[in-house]
């Protein structure tokens, strides 16, 4: 088995001929991807994966389905990708724009799935009857659609994307939470099995709803998310749940705005004011309300949402009206003039410093109140939600309990990883000027041997190389090795093309030094625990081992070539 | 990692609680996959995986990557399942009514691939330039669709199914057959793999096109396919494919039918002569024209074909007529009128004793013309097709070749499996009334573990024989042992439902024979080379191994726990 899938092959025809500075410094991430032979761009926003692209996803699907049933606990299914448009009517969800919608020849409507809760939920109505059927976790790696306006970004946000979708059911808020829990711990060891440096944060549930959500970021300028961290205490939140508190009290003396809101039952009249160089948060100003607010006015204007109010309230000389303040203003700050000629003093009420604008950097953290505010900027690869019976109870999920009563709903909860995405950010993670440089769990290759010159005898060395790395490595070498290149290709051709792809390794069979190897590092030490440097320090006179670090070229180990398969054992350690 | 994966935990709630001997025998195949939890049906022709049938998915899929990889030496890729509307324009199947059709939000048209020639042809016109980036053979596993009028037979024929398909590119026609060639070796050996009965069969190209093509058919009377035999030469054809004779010569009395037909430019009336208790076979009767034919008449009148012909030609009185006779008939069968009035002797040629209809059970067999055929109902699984340019003309695909001209057209296959479907298949051959019988690389698990008396003694005696298989059975049990059922099923439960679901070892581990331990075998040994028995023969002594042949029950081996995995190993040897 071996024979083939350790070969490179006729792959090369993916891959570019010439491979010029100029092309690896100045494209894009994701046009790098795709003039190295990751993917191609078929149409906008939708992408054919080429053999080295689908390695890399392949092997990222393993790790993360690795941690899904052994931590997770949870049991993978695979659910068609057409859905009825019954399930989302149900659900209300149907008038979605980003749905691709479609009829079968009879006329009968679908969709295609963006996401699952949907059909999950309607299938497991049918196999849980009871508490004792619970609590469970399914989950499956299939492809999604999203029909976005504008697709950006490659694989990053495809209108087609693979997507690990996991949904939790429970007979109680307590072991859903529970759930919640275990996959918020698994996804914590799926990110940290990558070795790169990832942060969660509480974020505001959105369309897909429910009790409470935490996004999985991956930090990078490029991002489109805003994260603010506190530096104190280390919490780090999305801008739509982040509480700040202004570097100094009561320090702001310009205009003030107010925007108007109505309670759900449209008999109090919400007025949040704000420093009017900022911009209302409208996921914090409804938490101040317990999310009492008609959100559906949201976009309206004061004008349209005091006509509702009045249209609504028989007399709203005795309506109530609540007046909310955000933290930063104080007495001196310049008051519009309250619109309402005819009103009580005794049916006003007025909530104070509390945050209701996107937090700014420098800011005080709302958390802990001491640390300031550094804002991020991210990609967000992770989301996971609590969702109470937000699914369930349209589609009657019920379970007969404890007590053989079977009127509750099942509690949800629901788990997402953009799988190709995640490709996307973490290629974006470790690009710079030379192409690529992956984590090894899912490098297309964990290493390349280059040999130079091109001959038999040198041909033979790689051959016993990699049947020795096979043979002894503790790193799971099998399908991992890339050692056949285009034969046109020099040395240093080769060696460019392992880096501009982002093999991790690339081991140097020349000649000159023969029976010694050299081993250039591609790979990034996310990590920084450095657990070669102790192996180094303690074995590098044993192993006849030298290291060369170079500023300006990548770091090099010279080895005898007996020794290699234990030094890049300890080399792949940290990568 | 084995801690989990080869526990069964809660996937329980998929599985039926109790299992009556009726549903066992009575349900369909496709119905008994859903009770058993393998697949549910969401929509018609939809269907979601579940954990059971997922693992026989996966190991089917991996089962072909295997051979895909290592015999077909092809690359793997992944297309999108989105395809624009230009594209089949440009070949001309975009008016198929069985593609699902679809807009997005810029109005723009798609269809979801129901096969990948449009989509992989254009992919690779970017990467092939020159003759040396050929014999090239990519492959893909995804998801394909179909808007089946009336789907039916469960995931036979779903709307949504999993295919393997694969594509091969060459410079010259020698190079495209040996690719197919290759490719033809593949698939045979796919299907040994599976160690179940098949048969290959040359068939009629079909909507794929191209030049010629060969089916892959499982034999069982449940299938919609029929297959042509020949007991003698052994030769197996399609019903389009099948050349026959009669079983005597020129014993036909009969009326004759005659159908007529244009040659493509018109110029040419070929009137076919056939027994009228039969059916005309286009596609034998096209190749005796050598396909110069016009299909788009193929459904018209014979009166309308006449007006046609008359039309398109100055004076028919000096037009060719061509007949073309069926070996069946002789002078003296009753031949119907000539219509035309008017014509010259001299422009009429005769085509005689030629198999143009649809062969029957008992004729002579067309190839060896010694042996008579019988015909066989099949159920296909794979298709291979050397396409020649059929997709790479329209699509524009060239090469520079040897001589560095640029003026020819890739050469082209294509090979299909259904994968979805090759389970569903399975299930159906293997299914009798106590359930599935699956082979072994295609089985949800490979043996079950039922334990009775269900006691914490049995329990840590299941888990030193689980251990035990794991460390040293040479068949790779690695997540391939159930172990785990549902605490409320006693002994007599599990075995059943082990049978039914198709495991093809059950080891029982019961109080009363101790340290002997029973084997039920469930599976079927398909390739009746028996290699089991000859270790039996020589080795039941020294392993103190018994074997009970029962005709009433299944198959029992009883042997010391000592000895088990050694026993197990020998067993799965002909599954």
């Amino acid at each position: 088995m071996l024979k083939y899938r350790t070969l490179f092959r006729t792959c090369h025809i993916f891959h570019p001929k010439s491979l010029s500075n100029d092309t690896l410094k100045s494209e894009t991430t994701q046009e790098l991807l795709q003039t190295m032979g990751f993917v191609r761009r078929s149409q906008v926003g939708l992408f054919q994966w080429l053999p080295l692209g689908l390695r890399s996803l392949n092997k990222l699907t393993g790790a993360i389905r690795n941690r899904m049933d052994n931590d997770g606990e949870a049991i993978e299914v695979s659910l068609s990708a057409i859905s009825p448009r019954a399930l989302w009517q149900t659900t209300g969800r149907w008038n979605n724009s980003e749905l691709f919608k479609f009829k079968d020849s009879k006329g009968k409507q679908y969709c295609l799935t963006a996401t699952c809760e949907e059909d999950i939920t309607d299938l497991m109505k049918n196999y849980i009857t009871s508490y004792k059927d619970m609590p469970i976790t399914v989950y499956q790696m299939t492809r999604k659609y999203r029909d976005e306006i504008r697709p950006r970004g490659g694989i990053l946000r495809g209108r087609e994307f693979l997507m690990k979708d996991a949904y939790s059911f429970a007979s109680n808020k307590e072991d859903a939470f529970a759930s919640f829990q275990k996959l918020d711990d698994t996804y914590n060891k799926i990110f940290k099995d990558l070795k790169i440096p990832f942060v969660s944060a509480w974020a505001d549930s959105g369309d897909i709803g429910g009790e409470f959500s935490k996004e999985f970021h991956l930090i990078h300028e490029s991002g489109e998310d805003t994260l603010m961290n506190c530096k104190h205490c280390g919490d780090t939140s999305t801008l739509d749940m982040s509480h700040s508190y202004p570097e100094k009290d009561g320090q702001y003396l310009g205009d003030v705005d107010c925007k108007y809101a109505l309670t759900k039952d449209h008999s109090t009249l919400i007025c949040f004011y704000y420093p009017k160089n900022r911009q209302l948060n409208w996921n914090l100003a409804s938490n101040v309300m317990d999310k009492d607010i008609d959100l559906v006015l949201r976009n309206k204007s004061n004008d349209h949402i005091l006509d509702v109010f009045e249209n609504d309230n028989e007399d709203i000389m005795f309506s109530k009206i609540l007046r909310v303040m955000d933290c930063r203003l104080s007495s001196k700050s310049n008051f519009p003039d309250f619109p309402l000629k005819k009103y009580l003093k005794n049916n006003f009420g007025q909530i104070d410093d509390v945050s209701i604008v996107d937090a700014q950097e420098n800011e005080t953290c709302g958390k802990c109140e001491e640390g300031s505010l550094q804002s991020l900027k991210s990609i967000e690869v992770g989301h996971i939600f609590l969702l109470g019976n937000k699914y369930s109870k349209p589609l009657s999920v019920k379970f007969v309990d404890k007590e053989n009563k079977n009127d509750a709903f099942v509690h949800m909860g629901c788990y997402g990883i953009g799988v190709s995405r995640l490709v996307g950010a973490v290629a974006e993670l470790g690009r710079d000027a030379n192409g690529f440089r992956w984590p090894a769990i899912m490098a297309p290759y964990k290493l390349s041997i280059c040999t130079g010159p091109n001959n038999e005898e040198n041909s033979q060395r790689a051959r016993n190389i990699v049947s020795d790395l096979l043979n002894n490595s503790s790193m799971h070498l099998e399908n991992e090795i890339l050692n056949q290149f285009n034969e046109k290709l020099g040395i240093g051709a080769r060696i460019k093309l392992s880096h501009a792809m982002g093999v991790p390794l690339c081991v140097i069979v020349g000649s000159k030094n023969w029976p010694d190897v050299e081993i250039e590092v591609r790979g990034i030490r996310w990590g920084k625990k450095d657990l070669w440097k102790k192996h180094y320090e303690k074995r590098c006179k044993e192993l006849e081992w030298k290291c060369i670090e170079n500023e300006k070229g990548p770091e090099k180990h010279i080895v005898p070539v007996e020794h290699l398969t234990e030094v890049i054992d300890i080399l792949l350690m940290d990568m």
